[in-house]
């Protein structure tokens, strides 16, 4: 068996994956999600069996299905308990899926199966204890200890960006104040741009964004950083800070391997993580004398999804 | 074989306990800590003996050997890294042990000893995953995952009182600010006290201290509290919030069956956890809606290093 499949649900579109033991995709189709679980589960079938067929591979040869999905998902179990895009409320989606196929299908979050997939095949391979964050409109947060996901009892811990860095600070999705993600999520860092661009008229950064303060993006006060402007490297010094303070108490807790940066943000690559050690390196206990751990940023993209699904079946 | 040794290594003592398969210490005793590591695991290896003989049990009805110690421990290794109170340095205390004793010997952390305590013996008898703040001091932390002690990578993780509450808040022992031990500790709550005290002289806690500031103690808030001092209540409620906070912070990662609330605060029981769950209640998100946790306070006192200990070997 040198193939499994990995599923990739999203809000708007599914992805399956054919992928081989390295971790490489042999190749992928894509469909819009149906609402409905039932008519999702069954379409994603068919997507499943339209890429084994077209690809001229038999079921016997694939090891296992294996699925990441957003909201709360329990591994265990394999049950769906929220997925509020969706409106699914305690899915069986392993039983579901294999009523279609008689082969291994395993479940977990799709934040904790991108981390797997960067520790298995991406940024941290070769490393058995990573935890990661997706940065993007919020923050997810991902775990892998000796090489396995963890993810809380019941499947709902990991709410990585919902750590307070300020308990007073701006009140947060989840209903507390001043959790991670209201300091380091790509929204907060445009928030934190539209700021100091408001603050400064002559910064470069309006420039960049053609005058219209809309068009600022997570990119815009770091390239206007790099090209010197005083205002964009203000913003994302602090940036760094909210971020090397929030990555200082994931070390605190699990001392990993490799800390990973995900999401969009993680294109600033280098650039950025030099900043974030220099950072750690400032603080003896929870970093310089402690054992090191590599920050690092996802390489995967958004091929994680269907990489670390996949990875699901070992 | 009936029995366990337990070890609860301190600075100022080391303690022996025979503990039994249900956790129960049967005869134990105590020495001072010899600073000179020979010096003190010999000390141990002659108490060890002692106790033995007092109880007339031979080595060979005992399982094995477990010792909590404090500071930096590596329990894959068996090495005290760093235990700041003797100046114990790579020690490798396992190892030197078993040269006085051919039979299993186990090392972990004080803090996730103490733990393991209360899971398998204590409040959270019968549940598998538990997360403990010991409030003294400063803030221990310890992690049951799965019935077995998680303490991060190397064994250096576990650091729970070094997560912020509020990152611009009060310098901390471990060099960065806000951390939860500057809001919750024994001596925080001690601090906070005497200010709610000198902003008010007529507050019933002057009358506890007998007048003298220098008597406060982590007990003086909460007994006036009882007895409905206004003030002492405010501190009571700050308290609670702080601690709140950061126990929302750990069920956010962990999402564990029961948090468990150990020293010397703990003395308060379910007047404190009453008010912590009705925080927590507040949190659909971080509580109301997610798998709850039981917050508990612990009941071994000060037997649980000794009994964590000996639950080291199974």
């Amino acid at each position: 068996m040198k193939y499994s499949i990995g599923v990739d649900i999203g809000g708007m579109s599914i992805k399956v994956g054919l992928v081989d033991l390295s971790g490489k995709i042999i190749d992928q189709n894509k469909q819009d999600t149906a609402k409905d679980s039932n008519t999702c589960i069954s379409n994603l079938a068919n997507q499943i069996k339209n890429l084994l067929n077209k690809n001229k591979i038999s079921i016997d040869e694939v090891k296992g299905i294996g699925i990441g999905c957003p909201g709360s998902v329990n591994n265990q179990t394999g049950v769906v308990n929220i997925l509020p895009n969706l409106g699914w409320k305690d899915v069986p989606l392993v039983r579901m899926l294999k009523k279609y196929f008689n082969i291994r299908v395993e479940l977990s979050n799709d934040a904790s199966v991108a981390t797997l997939a960067e520790a298995k095949h991406g940024c941290a391979k070769g490393y058995k204890n990573c935890i990661m964050f997706t940065l993007g409109t919020g923050v997810g947060g991902g775990m892998i200890i000796e090489g396995k996901i963890y993810d809380g009892g019941f499947g709902h811990g990991g709410e990585l960006g919902h750590i307070t860095l300020d308990y007073k600070g701006e009140r947060c999705t989840c209903g507390r104040n001043g959790c991670i993600e209201t300091f380091v999520s790509a929204t907060a860092l445009i928030k934190q741009t539209k700021v100091a661009m408001q603050n400064d008229k002559n910064s470069m950064m309006w420039l960049d964004v053609e005058n219209d303060i809309n068009n600022v993006t997570g990119k815009t006060a770091f390239e206007c950083a790099k090209k010197g402007d005083k205002t964009a490297q203000g913003v994302v010094d602090k940036y760094v800070t909210y971020l090397g303070e929030s990555i200082l108490n994931m070390l605190n807790i699990f001392r990993p391997d490799v800390f990973i940066i995900g999401g969009g943000i993680s294109h600033q690559g280098k650039y950025l993580t030099d900043k974030l050690t220099s950072y750690c390196e400032k603080f003896d206990y929870g970093y310089k004398y402690a054992p090191k751990t590599k920050i690092l940023t996802a390489k995967l993209g958004n091929d994680a999804g269907i990489i670390g699904a996949a990875s699901l079946i070992d």
